[in-house]
């Protein structure tokens, strides 16, 4: 039977299949012959999930045309099968009914559907905001090096691929050429953060705002206002675990890689202060990087696979356990530790399903992670492990940083990317409700019994 | 304040200096010198948490009389702070009042203290009864070797160091030279096992038995009875637990390392599956081995850090987050799957603040864990990153397992690891507790408000 789930598992394979199909004809490939097709299934994956691993040198690879199929992947998979089957919904001209509805509300999360056709245009506005301005001020630093027409498409792609945390670059070594332009440093952090924090953050940010704007000119309700800001649990939580998470990141890769001689070594104060915010704003699923990964110590590798497990926040671009499901967590063992039975965020109780679910993703990701990195550690045991477990972590969170091994992997471990990409995408929850199929209800009560724990 | 989680992380706090200051002394050392300081303390945690870990060679470095001061810390540790605290308590001949009973509960995490003076005389005859079963099997193999009084002594030493899961060996090379002797392994599986899997399940198939055996005269009878069977969901749970994760082990530890040139490969069939069999039992947070575990592939590492981080059962010797745990952990993931707001077990429901103990122990434990890795792989940071992190968990779960990196050390990962056996044998949520001090109780009710997750 075609479930919700498994209509939203097959939606994102068919644009998966269309993207291989297209990225495997001639015409994507520099070289004019037909891609290979591990190539071509491995990079219309990263593309669609938005992770950004690669197995061949993107710039090069590819042609322009093979570069402008990766970015509309990019673009599709970015604004969320959500947008795409609401949109395409509204395309046919049919009514949502209530079916819909809670298939749309279940793939993103969404607390609810407030007019389907206003938020998809919402959500799209916003995306194309955010894609067009950071595309001029792209275009203001790329164009002194690659000239006004070069430099435009160069804006534009890394545009779009920093809003959708997608990862991918036209330049061989990523941003690196740009490691100490505070310019650039801005303007994709700026996108990367705001892409990947979520849609309603920012509505809800923006709605505080021009209710403060509009009544600009009396201080006195301003203060009140301000006083009176009823953001939601969201917001608060999105925003303060995003805040102290770059901060954190920051402070301890700098700690890391201080005097490492290959990644921050030879940098001054300010540069390795910029070098180590950049890391830690792109381990929030993002996969760009202006200094080379692979020269991390091991410390500094197993923070960033830390940060790249919490990942991004709900109904964004971003990818892992989600900054949300990382507080909910925090807030049970801080709960128990009290002695109490609820668990309180902000004074607010966290519903019982909903503790259920944040447990449930969390192993969910963990199992799946877990039997990547031991498939991929049988398949190529010469690789050291920490660079295997970042790589499925990596592709889980679909953050996309690597330390190099991709290309070298076996066709076997590159396989087991792909589906590892595919799972953090969609979310294992889903996928696994899509294999299994709707469940039969059940009413039967049964009594508690106590057990020994811990 | 003494609270009562001080009173126990404090009292085993003071059989580490005790065993610390006696291991220190001239007598403890086979060249009858002052112990360093760092082995001595390193030494005795190692003991009294019965992890196992070494930093120097056992048998070589200290006296008889060193032997036999490990031995008593391994015994002290190991029949637990609760056996002890109650025994205390019975010698200084008071009676158990209503606070001291909830510390004992609270310790041991058991469901009730039903005559603690009965319970306590129950649990230690349960462990010399083992112990000394264990001594005479062993008696019968080591002998042969090493002659009836040093036989004798070898096999108290190593019954009472497998029962306790302790895994500290006489043998430089823990039981490798037996690694191929059926008795030897059958007889130290077993008490690493039963060591395990907790006091309550073995009373309770006690129990079961003997009701059998008073009416093996009427098979109708017991016909009946077989099939009334009313195990608790704790028996029920820990026994299927513990027999998956012994097999699967075995099963995979079988896969990765079958063709291994220095782990299994030179081996036969049967002794291949003898050697996976022993080290996945050992997994279990026993921490003897019968294999260089160094020599193990990076997935076969893997799984061992898999199966050392869920450990033993709760309630008896052994460390890890616990296979309860582990199972509702599972089963929370499951009911989400399923769609059901509640998680069942075996048709029992687990209530709701058992949930939250399991999430906070394995938060705590993987916090515990990522937070020593990273200070060892800073303080160590030549050293291969999957041998940390054998190591940290190892620590932790109280396993002793050892990829032979301990000795080569820094002092400041030495120490790490010494606090990373204590906070995994007390517990993390103890010890937190013991940190925070007694919260103030709350009756504030707070309204609930959903968040976004995963
Ligand atoms: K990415
Ligand atoms: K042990």
């Amino acid at each position: 039977m075609l479930t919700v789930p498994r209509t939203i598992c097959l939606g994102f394979l068919a644009v998966i299949t269309v993207g291989t199909l297209l990225l495997w004809l001639p015409w994507s490939t520099s070289n004019g012959q037909w891609n290979p097709f591990v190539i071509a299934l491995f990079t219309a994956t990263s593309a669609v999930c938005v992770t950004g691993h690669i197995i061949v040198d993107t710039p090069t690879h590819f042609s322009t045309f093979g570069h402008l199929i990766i970015l509309l992947l990019i673009q599709v998979g970015g604004l969320g099968y959500m947008t795409a089957t609401t949109f395409l919904i509204i395309l046919l001209g049919r009514k949502f009914n209530l079916r819909q509805k809670i298939a749309v509300q279940q793939a993103l999360d969404r607390r609810g559907i407030q007019g389907a056709r206003q938020l998809v245009r919402s959500i799209l506005g916003l995306a194309f905001l955010f894609e067009i301005t950071g595309t001029l001020l792209l275009w203001f630093i790329f164009r002194q090096d690659y000239g006004d027409l070069r430099g435009l498409w160069l804006a534009v792609f890394h545009s779009i691929s920093a809003w959708n945390n997608a990862g991918f670059s036209l330049f061989s070594d990523s941003l690196m050429s740009y490691q100490t332009s505070v310019p650039l440093n801005f303007v994709i952090s700026a996108l990367i953060i705001f892409g990947g924090i979520g849609y309603e953050v920012i509505f809800e940010f923006y709605l505080w705002l021009t209710d403060c704007l509009r009544h600009w000119g009396r201080p006195r309700y301003l203060v009140r206002k301000a006083r009176q800001m009823t953001f939601s649990l969201n917001f608060k939580i999105v925003t303060s675990t995003t805040g102290v998470l770059l901060i954190l990141g920051t402070v301890m890769l700098l700690l890391t890689e201080f005097r490492s001689p290959e990644a921050f070594g030879q940098f001054s104060l300010d540069q390795k202060l910029l070098l180590a915010w950049f890391q830690s704003v792109t381990a929030r699923t993002a996969g760009f990087n202006t200094v080379d990964i692979g020269s991390f110590r091991n410390s500094g590798l197993f923070i960033m696979i830390a940060l790249m497990f919490i990942g991004g926040s709900p109904g964004g671009t971003a990818g892992g356990i989600k900054t949300t499901t990382f507080r909910i967590l925090a807030g049970i063992t801080k709960s128990t530790l009290q002695g109490k039975d609820v668990v309180l965020l902000y004074r607010r109780q966290v519903p019982p399903t909903l503790i259920m679910k944040a447990v449930a993703v969390t192993v969910g990701s963990m199992f799946t992670v877990l039997i990547s990195t031991t498939l991929i550690a049988i398949a190529d045991p010469e690789i050291n492990f920490i660079n295997i477990l970042f790589e499925t972590v990596s592709a889980f969170a679909t953050v996309g940083l690597s330390t190099g091994i991709t290309s070298g992997l076996t066709v076997f471990s590159k396989f087991v990317l792909v589906v590892t990409m595919f799972a953090g995408r969609v979310g294992i929850l889903l996928l696994m409700a899509a294999i299994m199929g709707d469940p039969r209800p059940s009413n039967i009560q049964y009594p508690e019994e106590n057990l020994l724990v811990g």
